[in-house]
């Protein structure tokens, strides 16, 4: 399989045509800096988490974000109920498990959640895949103890358990399925320096599922273009406070030639 | 009615003299961004919602602002709260039914607390106003499906409703009296790129309710110095990663040169 | 007592050498913001407030930073919990009183949480500081009514009430021990015009308080660096706006050449 940058290309101005209403219940964080990011793709963030509307809201909408971060009770029955919906309705769901790993209550809290519905796209790091997949796996906070080669295997475990698509992001990306591979290796090390890339990315893939129902050519353009983005800003950006900035410039700016130049994404 | 860049400047420079407190229980997407534009245009912003605590906050604060983003059952309650305080004190509120149409929740919400308590202004997209007034009118998300014209029938009669001044903002903006219509043609399309300027103009409405007593001139000041500023930030941004960047500083500087040079508000 | 630009740099190099774990309760204004400070100086943040896990969170943690801004009666809880958690394991507490004076609500959470359980070091501005202490002190919504020196008396009477250090941040500030007064002279008043500038010291505090066990030295050297970067960045903003990323970028880039040629610390 080969997702060529004309395709990446495609599917981002399928975005950008059709500004498909991206669904986020994510954690408090990051929730200015996605909206900002899915506008910036060319989507329509909404965000809303109330028991009360979020299953109105999925109905609206064109995917779904599950975010785990800054957890609480009462949000994880609307996440609950949320991904209920879109699994009823045959709508796209990303989930980000952050944190997994770190606590038992988020470890069990993600695992509750995916047993009772599957998404379409997991993101994580390598930790938070692993804390998935294998009891006692630890993470540092919401940052990974692993490299990302370390969780492949847990990662088709869950794609085989979940029946979806899984994406460990660092250094390196692979997208997972039971049937394929992808590596991707766009991005920059600045990345790691501003909080919430990771759930950036996660927010992404919800836009490019919005527009590709193929879940790993989904997650690889997401994350080929937040990679590229990132590795665009990192050229511009004076340190960790700029980064942010120019990675949404870049993000709205992004063009063909720099997804053709750019494009680091195979098949492993 | 006619609105000078002088009276518009003297609103601005009041604010930035006195510093007013603005009382803000507003969603999270834009708590960052509304703090800091308010800081820009001169006001002092505080955030609370606790039940505990938000009449003690109106009672001290010059205006109170509540928009409905991000809505939960507990955060309405602390809203109805606030605003019957700031109504008993006489203090100005504007209000963002962001959202109303989306979802019924929202709207129905927005309708009941705007029938407990006349707020002094609403502000709102055309959709947001429409779904107010006319049952089964909806929002995509957060974001209007109308042209601001559209929804010039359903200002005047929220207007007449609930004795308030309405804006309706988008492409053109309209603040809308029983009495009057100003059209403010301020502003640039790269503002519905980022995330939470319209909650960013209610903040700031907020403030200049805080210095002027008569809603329609403080909310056409405000809907002015947002698009205003909102130029100038375009005319400097990259895209829309650095925007908010440069917008916030164009607040910040704001001088009466660029209100005379750009201003245009008219009675309709 | 003499801090040395040597030692403050050496401090700044342990927290960028071992990056430690920050768990952070803290307000919805600045999470995005503090988090991206705390990743700007070297360390770890993680954001976390649910009752079933700040204590394993703490666990994990090598440092709690507790502030009260957007304050409701579930967090409070939860910050009792991870403060008696963090006093049990023996790990540094920094504690910012964010508007106590403003409300009651406020003020007597403040005393209540500090009465509990007592933190390393206490962060906050003159008028806060004072209503800890001071029956009847006010404080404009989260603003100083005072100026830091008035404060003076009062954080005295709190470092020997709660046995910690207390900084009275503002013009200059002042680090309070029951056995000596530092001040501090670094820093810009561009610093007042953007949101959550003392909550970010507050986290930085924390991350200080992770690789130095001495909590005057400590929240030293993170006021220092907080000023350092404030005064870095305000020569090179055009406004509010452009601060914030000047201010990571500074403290993302911040070198000892900076450190020794800035620095205004003194024993008073």
């Amino acid at each position: 399989m080969h997702i060529s940058p004309e395709s990446v290309w495609q599917n981002l101005q399928a975005i950008r045509t059709t500004a498909p209403l991206i669904h986020n219940i994510t954690n408090y964080v990051v929730m200015n800096s996605t909206a900002n990011a899915l506008l910036a793709v060319g989507a329509a963030p909404v965000m809303a988490h109330a028991m009360n509307e979020v299953e109105d809201m999925v109905n609206l909408a064109a995917a779904l974000v599950v975010n785990i971060g800054t957890l609480s009770d009462g949000w994880i029955a609307a996440m609950q109920l949320a991904m209920a919906k879109a699994r009823h309705l045959n709508k796209p769901i990303v989930f980000d498990p952050v944190g997994a790993g770190a606590t038992p209550y988020r470890t069990q809290t993600a695992i509750a959640l995916l047993s009772a519905n599957s998404p379409t796209v997991i993101r994580g790091n390598a930790s938070e895949i692993a804390a998935l997949v294998t009891e006692g796996a630890r993470t540092k906070g919401v940052d990974s103890t692993a490299a990302p080669e370390e969780a492949i295997a847990c990662a088709q475990a869950l794609a085989a358990t979940c029946n979806c698509a899984v994406v460990i992001s660092g250094a390196k990306d692979f997208i997972v399925s039971t049937e394929k591979i992808l590596l991707g290796e766009n991005g920059h090390p600045l990345m790691t320096k501003v909080t919430g890339m990771g759930c950036t990315a996660t927010a992404i893939i919800g836009a490019f599922l919005a527009v590709n129902s193929e879940p790993t050519v989904a997650a690889a353009c997401a994350m080929a273009v937040t990679g590229i983005a990132g590795e665009i800003a990192a050229s511009k950006a004076a340190g960790s406070g700029s980064f942010p900035m120019h990675f949404l410039d870049a993000l709205y700016n992004l063009d063909k030639n720099e997804i053709e130049s750019r494009l680091r994404l195979t098949e492993i």
